[in-house]
């Protein structure tokens, strides 16, 4: 989390920088402005974050002089003690407000909730402030909007306890919530100026959590990282198995887990990061996110086995356009397959649903085209499709069905269905 | 508002672009990004901007095929029927909801009708769209942030409708509402793409109105435009008269209107919109935002009184820290007493307040220090006090009152109460 450097005192944060130029007409009617931001943002990988000998929290809170928090209420019954011995133990003043987190909750009626306590009286966050947040992708997406509208932007620190807020929602800089006729509809972006990502916070994660969570680390190494795609060939099941080595004690597997999650965190930031505004569509990370946005609802999936679903679907439509070769398509279901994720489901048969969720996203991704995700030349590498005609589109949904029709529950995935909209 | 290029296909939107790089430390546990957004950003006047005949909105809302627009209620009533026929005549469909806009309707709510409005199956504005804003101050801060939060962000064109919004508050980049504790408390940093500003709007404005809106301008010239000084000091008050040349038919004063109005667009951007993200402090368009944002609403004035009271306050302070002569101070007290608008009220003789709005200014502005705004070597050039010592302060205050004790009215403005919140 080094500071920008700034030329003078006026700075209003350490972790922001701005500048700009502006000019005239010569009638004296017409000016313009050309302004520019940027920022900073670091993660990092830590072990035992509220351990009182891990350094990290406190090199950022002990000279602020104090720390104020926003912690999702799972999270505060598992490791709410160890957060509040850890600032106990570094002597350092911690004022935590703690936030139900589920689907329901990301409305701005939330947002609101958490500034007030930001910004009121007992605990006015200054702007140069960094709040610490701590919880799943619920929170990071709501917390990281308030911190982004109090005083017009404040800095935050995010601790992801699941997978998905830990190496994908959490570094994002995509905050939100949802709005009444569209999720996400409305939110800003605002990453954290420092991400620590703990595996040891994985240890309490149920096992179909961490399994649909495991889904945006197959998509980053599908697009981005054929390494990547080869450890999750070899070590993904006892990846799974022993919750990121968090359980047993074995210190071989325990490296590849730091290596699984940097390695999705880099491919994820390498694209996210040096497009932290969305001003460009080519966005790999968006790989599974098309269809699935209208479907995954519909069927009441979790979000991993939906994206999976995409994922599967996109390869087999890749394997049409000569972009992917079938052994390439029939590795990626075999992953995903070994890891218990969903590689089919009949939702993606309505091609009425499939157009109409296309109609969607077109006009979210600026409106000029699709722009599919699909790997090309191999897994690992991607491409995008502008367009996907309805005669394509249906070719690809019969393809896939015949391709998954052999396997056991036509290419579900375990525990796929939504029981609560928890961890959604 | 010509579009920035962009390299290739993929931009989400004309009007910003962004970049990034990334790097990892060698071991494989830490990764950083730095990552910039940049925006442009035209202010340009126009004459009767509603006219058929003024191109400016159709050259944006015709290649758009629609234009979707948010309307403060007053302006709808005042200006709904030339708005819609130029949009008729153009033969652009026009989708307007309307909206009130008084202080109390600062909120999040009013937000996310707006909001919903825009994202409405019938009106889905895509994140490439601009909207248009119709309205004054309390409109464009809430319209501003609803486009903000749109997609996470939304371009808009806007027409300020009143003094302040038009010159002020319309091209700036901070939308906002109000917290529960704390006036403009949640916010984000959006400006317009496009800033039409149009004086013929100003002819229904009430004098009150007119009036307290021109102490924006008289700051503009006091820190950072001399000729702009001069050009008040002549005409300031033919201007109020005239509702900026809109009633009579003087050509010559037309033209000084326009020359004043671009005058004070110039300078404030020249500030605001270099410093677009207030990623800085030294901000000359802050001088009279210190002290009034405590006593303003104590007192129950209106903002341009509250201002022109602490403005010229800080004159005097100017004078006793030897940046500013007698005679530039009484130039400045002359020039707001000739426009009427207030120069002193007992409400700063409360050292206790003016001490408390200095420690919740001073947190606001980055905690670092102060930085209050005041002319330094002459008028129209300005400087920042770090600090303002208790005894200073209240030396100032002494000197101030004393200096306007022989004014009528102990140097009152003219309706420079608030009698109801709307135009505050």
């Amino acid at each position: 989390m080094t500071a920008l450097r700034h030329a003078d005192g006026y700075a209003t944060s350490a972790h922001y920088d701005g500048s700009g130029r502006i000019r005239h007409d010569a009638g004296g009617r017409s000016l313009t402005v050309d302004a520019t931001f940027s920022l900073r943002a670091e993660v990092r990988l830590v072990d035992r974050v509220f351990d009182p000998a891990t350094p990290d929290l406190a090199e950022v809170y002990a000279p602020a002089g104090r720390c104020v928090a926003l912690v999702d209420a799972t999270v505060d019954r598992l490791h709410g003690d160890a957060l509040r011995a850890y600032f106990a133990e570094h002597g350092i003043p911690l004022a935590v407000e703690v936030f139900r987190a589920l689907e329901e909750d990301k409305t701005l009626d939330t947002v609101c909730r958490m500034a007030a306590f930001l910004g009121s009286d007992g605990c006015d966050v200054a702007r140069g402030e960094p709040v610490l947040v701590v919880g799943g992708g619920v929170l990071t997406d709501t917390a990281g909007l308030a911190c982004a509208l109090l005083n017009r932007r404040t800095p935050y620190v995010m601790i992801g306890t699941s997978i998905v807020s830990a190496i994908d929602a959490g570094p994002s800089p995509r905050t939100c919530v949802n709005g009444t006729l569209m999720k996400n509809a409305l939110g800003a972006y605002h990453p954290p100026v420092l991400t620590l990502v703990d595996r040891a916070l994985f240890r309490t994660l149920a096992p179909e959590h961490l399994r649909h969570g495991v889904a945006e680390i197959v998509k980053m190494a599908a697009v981005d990282d054929e390494v990547l795609f080869g450890l999750l060939q070899r070590h993904g099941r006892a990846l799974l198995a022993t919750r990121f080595a968090t359980t047993g004690d074995d210190p071989e597997l325990a490296a590849v887990a730091d290596e699984v999650l940097f390695r999705s965190l880099y491919a994820y930031m390498r694209h996210e990061g040096t497009n932290m505004f969305e001003t460009r569509q080519d966005r790999p990370h968006a790989y599974g996110h098309t269809w699935s946005t209208k479907f995954e609802p519909v069927a009441g999936l979790l979000h991993g086995h939906a994206v999976a679903v995409e994922m599967a679907f996109t390869a087999t439509l890749a394997t049409l356009v000569g972009w992917l070769d079938e052994d390439g398509r029939d590795a990626l279901l075999a992953l995903c397959r070994d890891l218990g994720l969903a590689v089919h489901h009949p939702v993606i048969e309505d091609l009425a649903l499939m157009r109409a969720a296309q109609e969607t996203v077109r006009r979210k991704r600026g409106g000029s085209a699709l722009w599919v995700v699909a790997p090309r030349d191999g897994l690992g590498r991607c491409d995008y499709l502008a367009e996907v005609e309805d005669s394509l589109l249906a070719e690809a949904v019969g393809r896939h069905r015949a391709r998954c029709s052999g396997f056991p529950g036509g290419g579900g995935g375990s525990d796929m269905y939504l029981r609560d909209a928890r961890w959604a």
